[in-house]
């Protein structure tokens, strides 16, 4: 008689296991400004590990300038929906840690959580991809055991704890804590318009490796003023009110459309206006920087 | 009747399967100075992927600065910790590859596993975990085949091969070598202590991402003196017999309890004296530097 | 009735599992020169695993100087037999994106798949391996939805996702896009060789770490000369056709066999010729560089 259900006990045994691994998809994506010279991110992942050895851990980057919120901000809306919905991200940039600044867990229209200190950090993903929910994550649970006398350390024993919780399914999203109002704290940032037959923008990066210019123009805004591939471009930069580069150079599709040292616009990988140098180091080579006191104006010269 | 029998038989290959995978969490750690600008990290993953595909592959770093193995040390005690019990550690910083210093695992009373050559890497992490045992590793059986010819590359072919043989259970600890007596090669260092109502202590390493100061001295000891959050503070560093900096500071919780530019000390986050520059660079400005030969002085000024 | 046959059943649904889950490594190795500050190299593992969340993903390097495909040639010759058989590797250095050149996956004889525009970064790879196969990535199938737009990120929405598909099985080898001829494009180089008593060779990388100099000569050509552990060599090293060093050294198996800041020959991790300064830097110490203009000359000068 038991050997009879035994069949159906396995059954709904190994159901049961392929339900579990399924239910979430376990993957969470650490960024810093912490480096990679010394032991915390590996620390932060380690404490992931002993929540649940089934979570898959990836990097965005943690190279992010010390304190710096705004390109934190960037880096996040640059990676984050290229990871499938339900992946847990921690950014740990954190200039006033210890101070009164929430430490949230935002969840995006997206189906993307992100894990941070409510600082700014969230301004791009939160404008870009909206907001679903916003909850305060409540220490009082959600932070690692033994940690209570390390003030400096959240993104250990607060933030990496608390995403792998959330990825693992250890705790729901209602047990991160609280629901605050769907709002996070905002940078203020230039935004991209058209006005007088002039595209204005800002720079909120670099592409760093190849010394690429990146604006906030996007794709459409080209085609209103009736800008295509082949046309001549004429753009200038300004840092605050001083003029720092102009020039004339090709929108163009590829890179190869111009000469080895030639300048280029084109669009990076997030459909927005860049320049380069083909070969070369735009940003190096007339010392242009990135963020909010960035702006570049770009106007239509010659049709193809 | 052999029917009968294949519940029996599935129920037992289905433990067999689950108690596999729950034997050993699988996890291994890599170490070492080689940086991430050629193959070799990648190659010692390989050979690790060669022995299981089920192992976790993390690191802790490898920008350890070339044959710094008191810095390895260090980090390995910063981290090893925040793992789970029965995790691998791999550390490959050697500059004596060659010659006759050993190949060992350490197993810490804390059950962790470091693979590393017994050349003072192992020396804060046996003082501090303390030794459960050594074994010294057996080449005959414990290396890669095919790579006898290459000298200069145990990393891979030794360590990353024993310690991914080790995490993935295809070798007991027991099978790693013959056991060696219950010691590793240390490194002699100042240790933190209270003498005439000063505490000494030496600068074991850098914050470099911010280039905070971090020391040896431990909360207890602050502790013994009567210092207590927005206490002030005098200290000095000494490189050997001279005195590179003095200054009084308050010690704080926070980072936000100074101005901006303005030094403070904490407890970092493995609970010991640090000292910082509010979003400033306390290592740079004061130039200094960490090692053995690093003093620093703390005396209570001051009383909130 | 229908209890009786549901072990059958359960064997089977376990067996399907199981077989599935052997069918391939699931292994993606990711090579390119964005470096780590940015988002990119994360938005590539994303797209890996919105394929499927079972792949394991692992860094070959990111730091391949950029464009350079020499490079980043050498350094999957470096690291590709390390890992199992199937594992499929990314390399995404590619100064030609939106030109003509191809982008294709080569299956090398050793059972390797590599995913790269064929721009001469599969010429060491083909060389040493063999070409099994080479297919053109059919770009109307294997392509990220909704991508159609940015042509400059091919990495992430091209090469990326085809590996991905490729590694979890979603799609065969075949299904990649048509057979080319088994060949790829090859960048020239001068190839070690034995002539008059002298061994010419070159400098394909150095040992950036270590400052180490690498060439591109086998044990094999060292032993026709009947240079053995011990004996003194003499090199000489140009750059086109100036002589930038030359010197006289032991050929050792161990650095420790000459004194810290010392010359010495031995054999890299590759089995071929290298040189180094014990505990030094010998390629910023002579100012040597890597590349196809570096040329290495070795004599026998003594023996043992």
């Amino acid at each position: 008689m038991k050997l009879k259900l035994l069949p159906l006990v396995l059954l709904l045994f190994i159901l049961s296991v392929c339900r579990t691994a399924s239910a979430q998809n376990k993957i969470v994506v650490f960024q810093s400004d912490f480096g990679l010279k010394d032991g915390a991110v590996s620390a932060m992942k380690g404490v992931a590990m002993g929540v649940s050895t089934d979570l898959k851990l990836y990097d965005l980057s943690h190279e992010i300038p010390a304190y710096n919120i705004w390109e934190a901000s960037y880096r996040l809306l640059q990676t984050v929906t290229y990871y499938p919905k339900g992946t847990v991200f921690v950014s740990v940039v954190d200039p006033g840690v210890g101070t009164e600044r929430k430490s949230v867990v935002l969840k995006t229209k997206s189906g993307h959580y992100i894990v941070s200190p409510d600082n700014g950090t969230l301004t791009l993903v939160a404008e870009s991809l909206g907001i679903e929910a916003v909850r305060e994550i409540d220490e009082a649970v959600n932070r690692r055991k033994d940690s209570g006398k390390s003030y400096t350390f959240h993104g250990r024993d607060v933030y990496a704890f608390t995403a792998a919780r959330l990825a693992a399914g250890v705790i729901s999203f209602e047990q991160v804590g609280k629901q605050l109002p769907n709002q996070v704290v905002l940078i203020s940032y230039q935004k991209a318009l058209l006005e007088s037959g002039k595209i204005k923008g800002n720079i909120p990066v670099l592409d760093v490796q190849y010394g690429n210019i990146w604006t906030n123009i996007g794709a459409e805004l080209l085609g209103q003023l009736g800008i295509k591939y082949g046309d001549l471009i004429h753009i200038a930069v300004y840092h605050l009110d001083k003029k720092v580069y102009e020039g004339t150079m090709p929108y163009s599709a590829t890179f190869g459309a111009v000469d080895q040292g030639k300048p280029l616009a084109y669009l990076n990988s997030l459909l927005e206006l860049s320049f380069a140098i083909n070969r070369g180091n735009f940003a190096a080579e007339h010392r242009i920087e990135s963020g909010n006191e960035w702006t570049v104006e770009v106007k239509l010269i010659e049709k193809r």
